[in-house]
């Protein structure tokens, strides 16, 4: 089970400039065969069908705890989705055509015809997001290879989304990824090591270049939270502690598990702004106001 | 964001008899349309994008609140399927042919050839659970109705399903999810009946049966559970008291809305029997007990 | 079976101002699953599965009926396309580049790829229409909340095309079929009622704006169209009118069954222009005039 | 636009013998690349976009005319795969297990989870027909090439499925859809011909085995229905004549349009059994029943 | 087993102006349903599957060499698409922007984010070419007919790509395969002949325009290549030569079979140029030179 | 290009005891997302796509060279499965019901309804291969660390699917592969230690049992095979001798390079037995030889 929190990961800045390119580029980090769906999706049925873990736990637990920092993931990047939408249409009057402006943009058309300006489990190119993206042979070594590999990939397609745009709410996000998906590649390179032998953390970054050389990822390493994974469960999950230890390969950092949620938590955009055009959350959010008040005045 | 409670919402029976074709089938409550990933998804994505959420946040929570259980189900259908298979191979031999058996029945292969017979987000036929499945219009009635009928559809699968098989790991999971999704239909209804003035609860249950009619669901309705929404939150979600207010329409019962974890919670299943017929979580799991005890040794 | 009338339901401004991607918009209005392919194949799928329909016959009827209209609407919003892509090549000569101006343009590349300017069964994003949009559970109630749900859904899809373009083909054919979704909205609405006791209909419209604020509709409503349910058959289905009665609940039109085709119906387009860049209906249209002109001879 | 006439191409005999593997391999002729939902989409689509039809009547009434036929064989495969599932389940108390008989057998599993013992708009495997399977470049010759080839890879796929049963139903709709399917493929194969001097028709039977020899087809050939086409309008498609003419190159069987439905058209079955199990059309029919007393009593 | 000669079937021009909305129309003809890994795989499966072929080995030989040839088709097409997408960045820095300008153009995002402006088995709007469009009945002539109808079918989507684009290496790469596809549609009309005494031939060029009026495609058939069968293989299918016999039907030229590759053969592009900006092969292509430079040392 | 010799890798024993069930789980090996297709496409693709290949062509040699084996691989499978469905019709009379027999076991319907009991490019569950399965970022390293890991993969599949058989023909191949697939995992491993210096051979084998353990396998390592990379191409690839150098971890056979094909090489299947109740290669193969007789005699 899980309990939520109605926080983000980071704050993100208030929408500006409306981008829909932009949007289903990032839909690709969200719903894409490499997207965080994938990577909480993966972890998440891989903690679920782990099989003898009390034998294995550490392992267990690493796996079964990075899938919940995931959650925080698809979060914040569809935080970035709407953001990137929101304010792209052009006036409110449904019966007129205000959006007209979106019809020759290059942007994935079920933003606007199905949803609300929000993001959907899709790629980039529109597909649903597909739970044959799940692997998990039960295998352990394996299954650890496949999320090593599955980080790497994830890297690779937030740095390609990085390059085509330097809009603000992507970046923030973008920064911020850069270095929790560094953790969790390093965590399953630990775990893999241990298991193995081999010390495949020497293989990272892959490509070469350190998270730092993002300028928008530097504030978060400068704070040393790419030695840092936070244990999301105030009950269960400690023994990652037995995998994350030593310290950084990269620049020696300590490797340390903090209980509980990153310092950058921040609410989740409760201002998100309506949008009449699409309906959201109604041609008439007043309506909804009153309802709302209604029931408040009943208590 | 969320942090994860290493519990079951229920606890399930221990695997016995195994059954490839009874997990087949309940995969469908799992990856199908109707499913669980369905209902955790659609959620999900409908509280990321709720749009003017503060002034209509009695129902952002509702659904925010609602989300987050769900994942307590896919993780307990997942449990269930894992019970299902579990000792569905013959020895543990992997050169020879501890799978013969399994060759010739009805179920579904990707269960022993990709995974550790272990749950995937697939349906009953094996297809990928698809983000196309998530609807999210914007329009708050329009996706309260969705919902509301998404989970009279998922009603319908969890009877056909329960008509296929009284394998008692199953049943235990039907009775109980019979209850709990009878909850959220009844508070997708009461909400639709807030803004619309339709009081669309009368039309549950769909099929007309009440839930206590199956007796595996008994021990929950009698327990009151059907007039209980656990607010799966330490700080959010308040907001639900506001919908979920007066008595079950079907037998009076009021209305609850209760802080935390149901009381049925217990722990997952941390004896899930190892596998070597499908290597999980490895040929050896005493090798990797050995790892294990290197790294505890080591702090 | 059904006998074919080669006859638009309304009919369409002659093609001008190809356009593409408004083309790319419409698609989801026919091969997107809250498409008239979708609305066609439900109401279809569940008039063949109808069991036990002697019972209950004017469900039986009123589903079948409808069945019949929606046919006339994959039909319609066929022409709309054909005439939205109708000149967007430039000169006729393939060995040249005619096709050059709609490389760059946002559309659907199959559009002029594969078809010849012509409708496809797919959505906006060009992905097939897929039979697992149909939802045919067999039990009545819950088969008549999914159409109640699928013509809402279908409805605000609409809105949202109609939005993002004013050209005059497209917002034709949008000003009919909210008109036509309405009515069938509307039944779904009373067949429900009369099933549950639940007033349905009182959460018409959604989103809550009338369909005579679109002023393409207003033609329409103000023959009095929506309160006419047209019966798509010479012999059959009678039935329709024991739920088809009393008066609209938006204005009080009293509700009336009208035996046979709408009384808009118009010749299809006979003069669909031809298209030789796309080799449609081929490079030399002359020369298939000329073996038609040899088959009339013969006669 | 069309007018539906609520009656079978064909009787069938009443059900008897469930037969769920049955059953899964019909819906390859009704939801497969090469089944009926192919046949009529194909031809339906390239009537919808037929550019130049004036010039070209004759291969537009051709290719409309056939698709109409073609809705008849969609709903009679679908009365067909109703028929071999009705009395799958044991029993009707859902509380019960009355569908444990059909979980171990070969058979589509959304036959009886999703659907109540219905047809689905898919294949044999359960996988949705997908409007990508219609093909429709423009080019008349190129369309009539693909129509000849899709009537007789249809063919092979009916011919397999008959072997693999002997079931009276299934047999009954394959005797008559050799036949009225060999019509199809040798009217393509004519205006081919027409088109392109090819004496296509020769190329017919594929595989070389005659119709005739299908026992269950010999009275459809006795009845010379082998070289009639039926005309399924009232109003429109005379062109047919000028395709439609000479003699059956078989067995020289003189080629005649008829106006109107087949001789062998028969009331839809509308005794098709109620469900209880499956909740089809309800749980308590009776009630159904119930309600419609009222409705009728109304008028 | 086959043996790979590292070479193209022909030259193309090297890499200027690139043009990502090009490069996506021609991954329709790599893989689209009639693109060439279609050809490819259905006749390198037919040849995989097919049964008694000593009886029928000329049409074993000839459909296995054809295939053999269409693996050059998909390199071909493949070497295209990299030199349309080569040079779409600006800059080479992947901490900057230098993909912001193709976020806005239409083209496939997979592109750009997933691959290193490379080819991808997919079509013209990022869909994945799907095994599905394999068609092998068993049935030859079934078969032969499917074979003939795809080379057609490519050809019309050539001819369409053709006329999106005057890039001169999309051209080249047109003017050739007009050409070659033409050989293997005569190859299969031929191969028809035999088997069934119909004189499909005569049904080519669909649509009704001869290769040679393509300008590109003139330097081939002036060389007579539209009269060659090229036998891929030192060893085997020396039973094409009964097949391909005689002469051309357009203009009288000998059909000759030709030991082995394309006179026209040239070296794949060794010099592909280095994208750092995708990180192609790498960020730092000097380092994988050092790597090689260290092995190449060794030896 | 390729050159094409009618050779499978190593010979299979002759059809017996016709299993569909076996055949399905084989699929998997060949279009399942681990299947020899994804190797083939994966490593092509990589080829195709290769940038800057003459800085870092023993890598480039290295994966264009495996792509080249891997086709033996589609090859080899394929003909496994032919020779699984060979032989499971009783009778050959296509108006009877010889595929009665099948029709009620687990298998694959495609097998017989669409293909003449032959191999497709599908999966265990009869879902198309996918060209979505080919992973090509164009980064060196990503992408051999992508090709580890599916080769890793690919062989857990294996593993699963002979321990569900242990059918001579199936046995055969697995032996064969398993030892193959050694070679090309260690192959990647090598080339991403040098490029990154990590000893990633030392993972291998995983799961932890070494080849030879497999008793099929043994007759392969006992030649040494599994020390073996051969040369697939007569002009090219020269560059793979300074990868696959020095000793293989796990038993010191030294690592060699051979020109040309394996040695177990054998005839492909020449005499797979027709099969005509599924029309293959016709229902009367009779006729298809005397074609045949008179085009040798024309020669």
């Amino acid at each position: 089970m899980i309990l939520r929190v109605d926080r983000l990961q980071v704050e993100l800045p208030a929408p500006t400039d409306p981008d829909p390119a932009a949007a289903a580029h990032v839909q690709e980090l969200l719903g894409g065969r490499f997207g965080e769906m994938s990577t909480l999706m993966n972890y998440t049925y891989q903690s679920f069908n782990f099989r003898g873990r009390e034998k294995a736990k550490p392992f267990y637990d690493l796996i079964a705890n990075i899938a919940t920092e995931e959650y925080g993931h698809i979060e914040l990047v569809s935080a970035v989705i709407n953001g990137l939408l929101t304010g792209a249409s052009e006036g409110e009057d449904v019966t007129d055509s205000p959006l007209k402006g979106v019809k020759d943009q290059a942007g994935i058309r079920h933003h606007w015809i199905n949803s609300g300006f929000g993001a959907l489990p899709v790629n980039s190119l529109g597909q649903g997001w597909n739970g044959e993206y799940v692997f998990n042979s039960g295998d352990l070594v394996l299954d650890l290879l496949h999320n090593f590999f599955l980080e790497n990939g994830a890297r690779m397609a937030k740095i390609r989304v990085y390059e085509t745009t330097d809009h603000p709410i992507a970046r923030r996000m973008l920064g911020y990824l850069f270095v929790r998906g560094g953790v969790h590649a390093l965590a399953y390179a630990k775990a893999l090591e241990e298991l193995t032998g081999v010390d495949v953390k020497k293989m990272l970054p892959i490509p070469n270049i350190p998270d730092a050389d993002f300028k928008e990822a530097r504030e978060f390493t400068d704070q040393g939270m790419h030695g840092k994974l936070y244990r999301f469960s105030e009950t269960d999950f400690e023994g990652i502690r037995q995998v994350w230890t030593g310290t950084h390969p990269l620049d020696g950092t300590p490797l340390e598990v903090i209980d509980g949620l990153p310092p950058t938590a921040a609410p989740t955009p409760a201002d998100l702004p309506e949008e009449p055009a699409v309906s959201s959350p109604g041609l008439h959010p007043g309506e909804i106001a009153e309802v709302v008040q209604r029931l408040v005045s009943r208590m």
